[in-house]
């Protein structure tokens, strides 16, 4: 979308001098009844046609037959009938140039035959690119700067505070009436708001996009169901990072098992929202995991990008009036992962000189004593300005529900500096909370929304990748056998055991790696070898590999008679101090990503692992390594020997350079188990699968490595 | 304490007839002056003394110059002065015979020679027996239905509504001013609560325990920051259990780190949270842990013993007029433990015979439809019906906040059966959130406290545990050898590798056990051999054997030559699928306990364990099974070859009776690893360590099995 019809879009979405209301009822116990009684309500300054043919006129306004009728083009028509007739009143905006139409229709999904004739009906009207469809399934546009109420949504039948700069995008409908009432009894202010709906041409992504440049647009809030449109989230999100707007996210999808049958356990244990988890933060947009806090954490997103340290595990200050309400801010702050940190001794030290005890924890009670403007207001500039936090969150009692001069007015007065300071105020004190917010703080009313904004924002970055390339998951793909998968290994640099292919009609002379080995069956097209009774570890001698191909072979022709047994590959058996997973796939919504954990059953019980967009840089593999529970078995840990955790880190980003073979077919890559070796000895995959998409079914040869690995598209 | 007694106390404390305030003022700026404003705010009909040497008279009142010259003895004192005139006046009070005596200030705690020797004053005064001290450090108590605002929190300068009948009792003075604001605005009324500070003699247990019997009193919340006075709680929670009132928990410390020292790796694992956890739980106490569903789940807590089938994962149905907040709420069910259930296709019938269409997915979604009263009526009606759903959410969407008669009152009017219907609640609308509490159902405001309260409450069990034995930590404590070890265990059942100790001077003529064999120094007083390098595995043979017992001996004479090299453990080495830590320890505040682990060092970094009091039964040793993730992969899981769990339950049951050795001297037992051999071969312990009490330095004479087992104590 080029810049212009981006600012084309964004007026007749967010900002048109003329609407349209197909299909508006004036039976104030219908749905379909809201948007003009809205629009009145609002004192909208715009001009509303409504057209009904069934009616001469709806609230006292002349209602027109067609949309053809009409004495004007509008700018923004929405349309309240059915699925059908929408249909029909898509192609009419379509017909006459009408820039932008809404559709609150249901009906164009779930899989009926119906419903796939509805989809293809609009798909077609949003192709002819004259007219830009928002939903099917969209409950409209709110636009508080424009007072635009153009939407179903009964949460918008009362006036809604103005002059905001929160951007709310929805692909849940209702989710923007929550947001609004929730923020209208919270003091939060919109800007505007976009219902996306089920997004057959206009995704929220793009919507957004179209925004980014108002000037009165200061950051965005996000609900998203799924990241069907990631490309253009991704477009929206280097927008939003350069102009400094922040982003927060709430998204749905967290418990979902990954219910996807895939070859390799990369599958089962990236599912799709640990992919999302980690497109969103490559894409530097901050996701919180409580609603409260996609409300409350805005102010501190928005300084987030000043912030001196961004750490994912920050360390935070807790000073409160409750030494109760402090205990629990300080307990919530670490199950987030967070590291409420105590003051050092040189703070320690400030503190004293001011009067206050500070104790010898990590809170920082100042009791009774703090509900004093002083007290609070002294502890307050020490901690911030001690080099010891990244963060300090302040904690009023009681007093802060009639009495907000004693122990909020001074986190007001402290806060501007360059150091984050936020407020979770204890007691239900809904002044406090809009003082506060009135101020730029983020308060929160629930410790847990409040060490949630704190440890996601924190962990957010700034956009690691400025574009993604999804791929559809190909029809026919073909896995290599483990001898091709290795040279595909070697040329991107994942070190691997070392490893013979023998022709199983000849006699083993010699064993030609170093023992004890493990003896495999050796084809194309084999995921799981295993499986197939097709391998034989702890081989010492040539009579124990003899025997080894016997059972093998004999297993796998019992097992699947059309696997080719005619090779075997024998692979020195590396004893690692652990093991660890690298898979590489490519999504179908984000593209490319790597997936490390550790080995074995135990990492998917407790779903131990860590995603990210591939490629990704050393630091990013650190990271990823820090991210997994069970690598800390591998640091010295109880005294346990260290592992070659810097050789981990390098191979990790060798799976993510799979990125540059996407070209030549590779969508999938596992090298599983690798083995651990201690500290400077590396780490070495003991098997290999590559999977290749076949381009076409008709031409079905055999990939092989020479195939996909070329010099142009190998290495970094 | 006597019914009588309790019953006295309760008076005193709650429903006094007569109090003097020590040290009141009446400059209305200080927190002195507010026990007295809050008593005449709220028109409290019984008689108010008021004592203060410096004046004459505290806001129109007569000031007595001291306890003793007041017209009567007071029913219960409060004293708001500093430490020391507070044990001055706490003295007098035991004097004149004041039943009861609260005490504001701090400086008792902390570990300075002042405090210490407050401490102790005070100690002595409730000693005496004559009156009874609720603090020092305690804000007081309110009694709503007696209209008594006795306390010095700033929440309670406003009236709260009478007529509740949830008692609290906290802890944290600063939390029962939380809770007082928040219950105030949530549209929930209490009948009482007490502020029990440092409980240096009322303890929280006690106080509820006095209250039991009120029939106003109809549930409890408890806010916790330990549980230092356990049994004091057992007692309680016991008689609350059988008088079916309800009990709900908020404790901190739940991110607190293991920090115990201790000698075995159940004290790693076994955290101080964890065994709060497990003692809340078996005292019958549900343990939220989210701080807004401590005031939402009660009227579900109440129903809890009621409900038909109390599972810890309840399935759960949801039904919502709104889609994203419908799915919001699968998805924080999900991710907090409970199972988002599917209607079945009977139910789908049923809904569709209703003119509902359920959809294909968990969640059911009535849409905008469903905001019609009718709609939601039947649904709710059909899916509380339904045996596949334990409970039932219902989510109503915008048209909550005006028009709650359309989704909001069909809950109201469904409710009632023997299901749990509670709702979530996604716009902002106090009106409908009360609507519902006032007709005694669970509404949450957002979907991470519903879901947190209804997997609490349907993991809460009645009572397991009549009363609890703590004991504390002994002085010293002495490691029996790792035989006389096996010997408690075969006493107790606890299944063992075969082994034989050996004479490290004699020749070795065979190995006396199966090969492989482990060979292990043996002497007393050693709870981690390897770490003296007195531990070699896999010896095959005499020559083996021989070799290793010099390895041994050499070994630990050089790394700790106070070690007795003359003997070695030579045990049959037993291959399991899995490995598993057993351990039993006497906890100083809730007594026995019994953990179980997957072994090795990733289950203390998963922190993936079960802790229950000890002993239990074969059902809860099921439990704590089924509460290890790591276990999972013994189940079958994957295809993996399933473990002999039920000896694994059996072993458990039997570690946990190591709770009837304890007046034996046994403290701590372990039983780590334990292989887990595949089903129907059995578990045994691969190495054993007993720790027991010795009773007196002077006698310290080596213990041994034959002492701490006798035929009197072993065994259920």
């Amino acid at each position: 979308m080029s810049p212009d019809a981006g600012e084309r879009l964004y007026h007749a979405l967010m900002q048109p001098q003329t609407v349209a209301i197909v299909g508006a009822s004036d039976d104030p116990a219908k749905t379909t009844s809201r948007p003009l009684r809205n629009l009145a309500d609002s004192d909208w300054p715009g001009i509303v046609y409504v057209v009904n043919p069934n009616r001469d006129t709806v609230d006292g306004r002349r209602a027109y037959d067609s949309l053809a009728d009409l004495p004007a083009v509008p700018d923004h028509v929405f349309v309240l009938t059915g699925a059908d007739p929408a249909i029909e009143a898509a192609r009419e905006c379509s017909r006459i140039g009408v820039p932008v139409v809404t559709i609150m229709a249901d009906g164009f999904v779930g899989g009926s035959a119906d419903a796939r004739r509805r989809m293809t009906s609009l798909e077609e009207v949003a192709a002819a690119g004259r007219t830009r469809v928002l939903g099917p399934s969209s409950l409209g546009v709110v636009s508080t700067s424009q007072r635009l109420v153009l939407t179903a949504n009964a949460a918008f039948s009362e006036p809604l505070p103005m002059g905001g700069g929160i951007f709310v995008a929805s692909q849940s409908g209702s989710a923007i009436g929550a947001l609004a009432s929730r923020g209208k009894d919270a003091g939060i202010a919109f800007h505007s708001m976009v219902s996306t709906g089920s997004e057959i041409d206009l995704s929220l992504g793009e919507v957004c996009l179209a925004s980014v440049d108002d000037p009165e647009v200061t950051s965005y809030i996000l609900f998203l169901e799924n990241l069907s449109h990631a490309v253009d989230l991704a477009a929206f999100a280097r927008a939003a990072a350069d102009r400094g707007k922040p982003v927060l996210a709430y998204k749905l999808g967290r418990s979902d098992a990954a219910a996807e049958l895939a070859v390799s356990h990369t599958g089962a244990l990236a599912g799709d929202d640990a992919i999302a988890d980690a497109a969103l933060r490559d894409l530097g947009i901050t996701r919180v995991r409580t609603f409260d806090a996609l409300l409350e954490a805005h102010p501190l997103a928005r300084r987030a990008r000043t912030l001196a340290a961004a750490r994912s595990a920050p360390r935070v200050a807790v000073v409160s009036t409750t030494g109760g309400g402090g205990a629990m801010m300080v307990d919530c702050l670490a199950m987030a992962g967070a590291e409420p940190t105590r003051p050092s001794e040189q703070t320690r030290a400030r503190l004293a000189d001011a009067g206050i005890d500070a104790g010898g924890g990590t809170l920082v009670d100042l009791t009774l004593a703090g509900t004093r403007y002083e007290v609070m207001k002294s502890a307050l500039d020490i901690l911030l300005a001690a080099p010891e936090f990244d963060a300090v969150v302040a904690v009023p009692g009681s007093s802060a529900r009639f009495h907000p001069e004693h122990a909020v007015k001074p986190i007001v007065d402290a806060a501007g500096g360059d150091k984050a300071l936020v407020a979770f105020v204890v007691p239900s004190a809904p002044d406090a909370l809009r003082m506060l917010r009135d101020c730029g703080i983020s308060a929160f009313r629930s410790p847990e929304s409040c060490a949630d904004a704190i440890v996601s924002v924190f962990a957010s970055r700034a956009p690691r990748m400025a574009a993604l390339s999804p791929l559809p998951a190909p029809a026919t793909t073909n896995v290599l056998d483990e001898q091709s998968s290795y040279g595909v290994f070697t040329d991107l640099g994942i070190p691997h055991a070392p490893f013979a292919v023998l022709d199983t009609a000849e006699p083993f002379d010699e064993i030609p790696v170093a023992t004890p080995a493990a003896v495999k069956i050796h084809a194309a097209g084999l995921a799981h070898k295993s499986d197939l009774g097709g391998v034989v570890l702890g081989v010492e001698d040539t009579a124990g590999l003899t025997s080894a191909v016997d059972t093998i072979v004999s297993s796998v022709r019992r097992t699947d008679p059309t696997v080719p047994t005619d090779q075997i590959l024998v692979q020195q058996m590396i004893r690692g101090l652990g093991e660890a997973l690298i898979g590489f796939r490519v999504d179908p919504d984000v593209g490319p990503i790597v997936l490390l954990a550790a080995g074995g059953v135990l990492a998917e019980l407790h779903q131990d692992r860590s995603v990210r967009l591939a490629p990704v840089d050393p630091a990013t593999a650190q990271e990823m390594i820090d991210e997994v529970t069970a690598f800390r078995a591998l640091t010295g840990f109880r005294g346990l020997p260290k592992g070659d955790l810097t050789a981990l880190r390098d191979a990790v980003v060798a799976v993510s350079r799979a990125a540059d073979l996407v070209d030549s077919g590779v969508v999938e890559l596992e090298a599983n188990p690798v083995m651990v070796c201690a500290e400077g000895q590396g780490v070495f995959a003991v098997d290999a699968v590559v999977r290749i998409a076949q381009p076409d079914r008709s031409h079905a040869t055999r990939s092989t490595p020479a195939v996909i690995v070329t010099a142009g598209n190998v290495g970094p």
